[in-house]
């Protein structure tokens, strides 16, 4: 149908970084300048394709911090973390992409070169189109610019590993957490089907009799950071952990940490992965998670699961047998199961890798017919001749 | 031009609260239902007739905290505070309204009652169309219901006081706390008029030697809260201060911050008050503080100072004797002036009182043509018979 597809690193899990058939591919590759730091206001201003751990390296060299990390961070770029609202680990206390955007240059569907946003601490001075902007998967701009806010760097942080005889125990700890106030910096789940492929591969000596661990941290400096770690290793303990360790040694913690961050790469060795990303209410997980178990053996599929639990955002993934199509045929029956599970229990299709493809189905489930059409009345004030990136994002008129 | 205003409690200081002929009223202020607090998912779902000061109070019971308190908090509404992107005194740490939305529901121009954005801690299913409505001033969806973010309540505050000499000295103080990497979770400018009229008014006993005071604020637990103050206290040193103080003592802080809060309607009873709102980079408040005054002095009118330093949002006030029609005059031009300093300072506008009618020729001045195209675009996308508050928060197309 013929269109542009801004590209960034290509690393999205949805499908809105493939091109369609007739798509002009637009590639930032080489606008990968950091224009301008300005650490007194907290800000710094990019090109669409610098990568997130580069960007970081330099800043931390200041002092400073751009928070969003993807568990992919040495691959992806800033302006596909923008196109789709990118979350990651430390979300849970520093929040999304979006929270971090103050000014985006941007190219609309008409060619125009426009400005949105604005790079002072606070602004209202017209619609927020920046945010609008902000995880449209390039359905309605082209990112060419971005200014981003910056927090100080933070403290070293103390880790908390608990590890748990099932998943739905580990899903009690995240609710216990939840409940007790502490807001970690990090809470990720990864069950033994991650910690297997990860040490296969890696060889990392991680543990391997536990059936999900959980990775809880706090940043907070002194006294206070001790408190939220002796709360968090509490509330491991009320899940019901089978052990529980705080740690401020950074390369045992950082094992953990790479067991997670490599979780896809380490599954996909194994044949075929679709992946979940559905968030759900906190309360919740532990329901969500035994409800994904009995997704898996209804349909006889292997489901894996990593979590930023923390945030209720489930990546549930499900694994074929290279060359299976019996079994890819049940994979997707399983994930539809997951997606209705989801909806069903007051969540959300997608808590962070976008709708692309893989999720218009389940986004014309989730939202009402009259926001689909405010979709498209919002797609055609920006995009009027339909090029940007078509067929991504947004269901189909109802 | 006839269509629908939606009123919150009528605060705003822009003029987008101010019906046009012809606009039908719709008031809110029977539905104030605190309708579901959800305390482990850290979310709080209203009615938009809620006053945000009673919010806060039902909230604090549960140990919860709804950040965004706009010096006015006891009387507009969350309604009204979600139509202007309502800011306040503790943004520069914890983020305007917006940051603090998570659902609405709305009406559309259309009729259509639509529930946009999500409950959960992430989501990226389709557009942000929540954080596009808030801020855009009832012209683009009325609110009629919203779930909003929640903190646990912050630790007591430690609060710095600094005496400064000059107005400037104050401003030195405040680029010194941004380039310090310390965020207060308070930093306020009263110069000696709003203290004089304050007092005059409610004797509080206020200090009134001092040209202006800042007004700092840590809510960082122990150590780190002493050394945060610590800092403050250098910095406000650093930029000259005659007089610098550290209190944990509730009641002598409480003191200052209701000087702070008082200044508008304690100004308003010496004459017409002309409100600015512009918000410029960090490192510029000195000198746009100095240009303000010489602004002052060139027009031959007397402008006071409050501001939420912290975040460079200035609210340069200027007052004219009552029924002083050349002074109010000279005061218009003092206003642009101030409107045009800050813009060439690399500001914006409005940091936080929105456009209403008073901004739109300075919203014109700060947007690209293009930019204004778009606004139009997405007004008549969701307000396609142009009936929600007509002729308010975007300027006419070029």
């Amino acid at each position: 149908m013929g269109g542009i597809r801004a590209a960034g690193a290509g690393t999205g899990l949805s499908g809105a970084a493939n091109a369609s058939a007739g798509c002009i591919v637009l590639t930032f590759e080489r606008m990968t300048r950091i224009v301008e730091v300005a650490p007194a206001e907290k800000w710094v201003r990019v090109q669409p394709g610098v990568v997130g751990d580069d960007l970081r390296a330099v800043l931390a060299e200041q002092g400073l911090w751009y928070p969003p990390d993807p568990a992919s961070s040495p691959w992806p770029t800033i302006g596909g973390n923008i196109a789709t609202n990118a979350g990651g680990m430390c979300c849970v206390k520093y929040g999304v992409t979006g929270d971090y955007v103050r000014e985006l240059e941007v190219v609309t569907g008409t060619g125009e070169i426009v400005r949105v946003g604005r790079r002072t601490a606070k602004g209202v001075a017209g619609y927020d189109l920046a945010s609008l902007i902000v995880g449209s998967e390039g359905t309605l701009a082209v990112v060419t610019e971005a200014v981003l806010r910056l927090r100080p760097l933070p403290h070293p942080p103390l880790t908390i590993a608990g590890h748990f005889d099932s998943l739905i125990d580990a899903g009690r700890a995240v609710t216990a957490v939840a409940e007790s106030g502490v807001i970690p910096s990090v809470l990720e789940l990864v069950d033994e089907h991650c910690l297997r492929a990860v040490d296969d591969w890696k060889h990392l000596g991680l543990s391997l009799e536990a059936r999900a661990i959980l990775i809880g941290r706090t940043d907070a400096p002194g006294e206070l950071g001790a408190h939220e770690a002796r709360v968090l290793s509490e509330c491991f303990a009320a899940g019901g952990a089978s052990f529980v360790a705080v740690s401020s040694d950074a390369l045992e913690s950082e094992a953990l940490y790479a067991a997670r961050r490599l979780a896809y790469p380490a599954l996909e060795r194994l044949g075929p992965v679709l992946t979940e990303d559905v968030c759900v209410p906190l309360l919740v997980v532990p329901d969500v998670l035994a409800l994904i178990g009995d997704i898996g053996r209804r349909h006889d599929v292997l489901i894996a699961n990593v979590a930023h639990a923390g945030d209720g955002n489930l990546h549930p993934l499900i694994i074929t047998p290279p060359g299976d199509d019996a079994a890819r045929v049940r994979a997707q029956r399983a994930f539809d199961d997951i997606i209705a599970a989801a909806l069903a229990a007051g969540g959300t299709v997608t808590g962070e890798h976008g709708v692309g493809l893989l999720k218009l189905p389940g986004l014309a489930a989730e939202l009402s017919p009259a926001v689909v059409d405010l979709h498209h009345a919002v797609k055609d004030a920006l995009d009027p001749h339909g090029i940007l990136n078509p067929g991504k994002a947004i269901p189909p008129r109802g």
